[in-house]
């Protein structure tokens, strides 16, 4: 029996890797002139990694480490002009209408009336706000937690808040290692939900098959059947 | 009678304003080739107010919006060493020790047995974060709570989570226009310490003279005797 389900956000329920990718074209573009578009993404993905700890995830430390970047990789020789194009892509980023994945609305309003809906997300906080207000389903969800990092520590304690078993606790999301597996080692069910494009952070290996908690769909609106298979209507 | 305690950590159980303040004169230094430091302080303001909305308060808002102020005041002419520095300081701060200040730990230690402590911040998450994690008052407090703004809607929201009563709680910090007026206007007590140096977006005047629910501290240390002159102790 399930009596929560957490959704994750980004990339499980709106668009947002296509966002950063969309970026990180912009901004090879931009270095073009000195490096090649691999030389570039490799090196912002060196600086991002290395800033994670201080800065965090989402779009305001990705704007310091591609300003970093774009320092180191043209020794200093960066333009004005250029550079103010990379804060004017961080703000474009923060103001991107929130593009909803086909199936999200219909799936949440399907779940709302018969389970404890939560939204758990990472990245900036002002940021993340905006996003869940303008994406029209946050009455929907009981709780939204932002928070800094998705590990059981963070699962653990979401769900000490909120007083729920983990037992009886599904996780939706596109990330295994943010969304499936710290669930999973709870105790937790988890079903993982692959967005086209993954960060490369957020790569990890699929649970060992022999867990029956974890459960693989192709998309969002397959999984009030699945859920409903698991845990039957209370009604 | 009081049975919950707010405390605001930033300027109010340690110091950061002075750390900002530091960065403000080096940030100064660094452009005083090109301006005086009021031209550079008032630019600096003029940007963080425009980009407040998307970037929400905290360092990593600080350092895009004194790259923007830079990039603008020397007209796209500063160096990439120059940025580069900037960037630096942004880190500096991000790993600035927490100095707490005088009396901050005695007060939450003496109040932590009789009432239930909230600490309530605004910020970057995962800043917020390190510092009540390294403050060593963490475990004092029954909530952390990481907030985009401090507004009437903001403590409403905190004090219904936990199924607070405005009316019992009061409200501890440095800033009229975050800690108190909001409180006041739901019906709860504050208690306003001053710290030495304010932010100018957080200046605001005094609630009227008729509240009696707003007190004025010149130190932390004095909060206790308030508080139980306020709310004899239960035991």
């Amino acid at each position: 029996m399930i009596d929560a389900i957490g959704f994750d956000a980004d990339d499980t329920l709106w668009h947002n890797e296509t966002i950063f990718e969309e970026n990180h074209r912009r901004f090879c573009a931009l270095l073009s002139r000195w490096h090649d578009a691999a030389t570039v993404e490799s090196k912002l993905l060196e600086t991002e990694m290395r800033n994670l700890a201080l800065f965090g995830y989402g779009i305001k430390g990705f704007a310091l480490s591609s300003i970093e970047t774009a320092i180191e990789l043209t020794e200093g020789r960066i333009s004005g002009e250029e550079l103010r194009e990379i804060l004017a892509m961080a703000k474009r980023m923060l103001e991107h209408p929130v593009e909803l994945l086909p199936g999200a609305r219909a799936t949440v309003e399907a779940l709302a009336g018969d389970f404890t809906l939560l939204l758990i997300t990472k990245g900036d906080l002002r940021d993340q706000e905006r996003k869940i207000q303008r994406s029209g389903l946050a009455g929907h969800f009981a709780h939204h937690e932002i928070v800094s990092e998705k590990n059981t520590r963070t699962y653990a304690r979401i769900l000490a808040r909120h007083g729920l078993d983990a037992s009886r606790f599904l996780m939706v999301g596109n990330s295994l290692r943010s969304d499936i597996l710290p669930v999973l080692e709870l105790g937790g069910h988890a079903v993982h939900v692959p967005y086209p494009l993954t960060w490369e952070h957020e790569r990890a290996e699929p649970p060992p098959a022999e867990t029956d908690r974890f459960h693989a769909l192709e998309r969002l609106d397959q999984l009030p059947a699945l859920v409903w298979r698991l845990s039957p209507p209370r009604r």
